[in-house]
């Protein structure tokens, strides 16, 4: 079966509505997907950001929120802005390391997307993501402790050196197995489309 | 008959495919688009870049360009990646705004479009801008001298200063009546059903 690499940070806010599409558009091509979880801060601090750009414009940070909801409003995804934007994604991100092996990644991550931009919950919160957890019917303690051992927080660290190196510059990413990447949640049906065909 | 306003930089890559689409996608939605051409350089100079943005960041720009040959491809337009890149926009700019009080501003600007990104020449060539006019059958030598005129050069500069005012920080930029800002050629129809229906 191909595959397509979805590669994400959960503080992105255009990652939410691709996170929540990916699923079903690519179980209808019979593409599999990979959940990549990854930190954008170290490719922003290289273009000298301490924050995210849509901070830094605030012209394009007004027309992002202004887009994001009209776009979940087509989409029929409930959607409320995070505060404060953006959240610190490292939590989720080493959790979702552990469910990519054990295959619950991508439900939890769809349910930290709907915590942090249907309900406006805080995804630093070690609470909110263990509740995710016990949600999911998983041993959130366990989880949690996994997620912060040397192992893992050095698997998230070659994940998100990784990135860059493949070409990333923002979230989220979708890449083929070729390598073929594509930028951007508007992107995601031609992603799928090249990832099933191979064009 | 609602109205959209196309804002563009004559050196924005994604204003090319807009550029040629929104004649046609409006003309069908009964929309009429007014052309405002202004200039991107004040724009990208308050944050801080002396160039595209495509430049500033190369993995951004190496998608871009990727993107851009993707998108063209889908759409069956002709593609050629400028040289340099960006193309100094001024003269271009000024001359469509007389093509604007005079009716010719669409036609004109899809044929430096067409010439920039189809035929690879240069836009900042009083001889290329000429040679577009004549095809227009417009003469050429009145335009030019129009376009370089004090008042001409203040009617592009007011435009120019317009454009953040109106919440612009990139290009291309649709602009319903209303104030309905949408950014970016993958926005096309979503501004252009928003100015048809208001919503």
């Amino acid at each position: 079966m191909p595959t397509l690499d979805f590669w994400f940070d959960f503080a992105s806010t255009y990652a939410y509505p691709a996170a929540m599409r990916i699923g079903p558009l690519a179980a209808e091509a019979g593409v599999t997907v990979r959940f990549r979880p990854f930190l954008l801060g170290p490719i922003f601090k290289a273009q000298g950001w301490d924050t995210s750009p849509f901070n830094v414009s605030e012209a394009k940070g007004r027309h992002m929120w202004r887009d994001l909801e009209r776009l979940c409003a087509d989409l029929a995804l409930p959607f409320r802005r995070p505060q404060p934007f953006p959240q610190a994604s490292l939590l989720p991100a080493r959790v979702a390391l552990i469910g990519f092996e054990a295959g619950w990644c991508e439900a939890f991550c769809r349910a930290v997307f709907h915590a942090e931009f249907a309900e406006g919950r805080r995804i630093d919160d070690a609470a909110v993501i263990g509740g995710i957890l016990e949600g999911l019917n998983l041993g959130a303690q366990a989880i949690l402790e996994a997620a912060q051992t040397d192992g893992n927080k050095h698997q998230l660290r070659r994940q998100t050196d990784e990135a860059p190196r493949l070409g990333i510059f923002g979230s989220p990413t979708f890449i083929a197995s070729d390598g073929e990447l594509f930028w951007g949640n508007d992107r995601l049906e031609r992603a799928v489309r090249w990832a099933q065909r191979g064009r």
